[in-house]
């Protein structure tokens, strides 16, 4: 449990970067950056808890999750040029934290006593409907609509977690195989190109 | 009650389809045209619970709103030039979904005690804002500033219920009324290209 | 506290002709103003209360607010232009709006228990993300990242509140040097057109 909080704070500690990044080259301030990194890392489990009743919101209980937010914005306006040149870094990081963050919010819908269908899509939203909320208010096209497989690798990963999870596969190695499925299908989609054929 | 039921999926479905062909012309893949169908199908009933702390979601609670979520969703992307050229069709449906959702969204705020201004507007909310989300995400200008007696019909098919509803009209019969009541405003209105007032 | 409460339907009026009167200039008809001042009245404090799942909503409890909000959005449409004209005064409202608001949202948190970091972000929220939500809406970029100084202040106001609080300040005094603060720096910047360093 002590491993699994200090991930969720290192994610949370990544996002608020790359929120506060993804606006560097636009005309906002530093105030617009911060806001926008803090929007990133807490909008998608938010959501999710909003959407399940669940509250207290992480975030508004455990004010630890501000402070990595805090530190994490902090570190974009003191290196932002040296984080910016972290790109492929940063992908993989990025990558890492909506593996994670899909997989704790299907286990947190299911602890809820939700169906696997919600659950799944719980998983997804609490990954991406952060940046999502992020490029809606930064007037971007959302990375959903942007990214091919992104948002679709996490829902993919979530049903198999979901899979695993009714044949009774053990906790941790659930968690790795699906973990590591959104990962694959991710990275493999970047690097072949590979995306959904489009309605027409 | 098994009729309203079955009226609140068809409903549901419809939507689902209509969100999904509205980003068809632009440069989305398959799971963004479904992601948009799941919003616009679910975004304004979402809105009105969460809005009146009326949990669970019914889409949550009840599963059967996603699997028809998903039939309009693979429905769009099976036959998208057929759906589209039912364009007047669509028209017809969406405008008795709107008029639907809207009746039944102000009787829900009602049975939850709210007082019928209240009501009035969450019955427009429920009909309207799953539109205004899925516009807002796409970047779109939203429906009811664009459609300019949209909105503003399901307002006045709301109000007109309450009206009735004070009077102790049979619900049958208010229900057929007010659903009349914001079909022909659309139509009329869509006919002879009336609209409100600009304010300058 | 009847002062206090008269004071918030004052403020909830003007947040409804500014929001009315925003959208003027675009093509917007009298339904889509008046729903445009809704959102920029209600949604900061809606915004708040859900995520402190805090219910009844205030407008939902008490109609007077939608009373008070439907006489400003009356107001903006009888009056445009002379209230248009009133730039300069509406300036000074909307400085005393969002001073007052940020003050009431972090007592209201402070109120339900929250810490004082939870505090503050939720004063800077009932402030400003009206004007987001409203922002988003039509396609414009938020004021949070155009204003450089706008919800900056709040947040500087909002701590000013809680360390004062934590000394045990009586509350008139407290309100009336945060409140004071927040105009100043607000009405200083705009004077001297400074504004927050840019990330780069």
């Amino acid at each position: 449990m002590d491993l699994q909080y200090g991930l969720e704070l290192v994610g949370t500690f990544v996002f608020a970067i790359s929120g506060a990044l993804a606006i560097r080259e636009r005309e906002h301030d530093m105030f617009g950056a911060g806001f926008t990194g803090f929007i990133t890392a807490i909008g998608g489990g938010t959501l999710r808890d909003i959407l399940l009743d669940s509250y207290p919101l992480v975030w508004v209980d455990d004010v630890w999750f501000l402070y990595a937010i805090l530190v994490g914005v902090l570190a974009a306006f003191t290196f932002p040029k040296f984080l910016s040149e972290l790109r492929r870094t940063f992908f993989l990081f990025d990558t890492l934290g909506i593996a994670f963050f899909t997989v704790l919010g299907v286990e947190k819908a299911l602890n809820l006593g939700m169906r696997p269908e919600i659950a799944a899509i719980m998983g997804m939203f609490s990954a991406v409907m952060g940046g999502v909320i992020r490029d809606t208010l930064t007037n971007e096209i959302p990375i959903l609509f942007r990214k091919e497989v992104y948002a679709s690798a996490c829902l993919a990963g979530a049903i198999v977690y979901l899979i695993l999870n009714s044949y009774e596969v053990s906790r941790d190695i659930n968690l790795l195989i699906s973990i590591a499925v959104i990962i694959a299908i991710r990275m493999l989609s970047m690097k072949y190109k590979i995306s959904l054929p489009r309605l027409d």
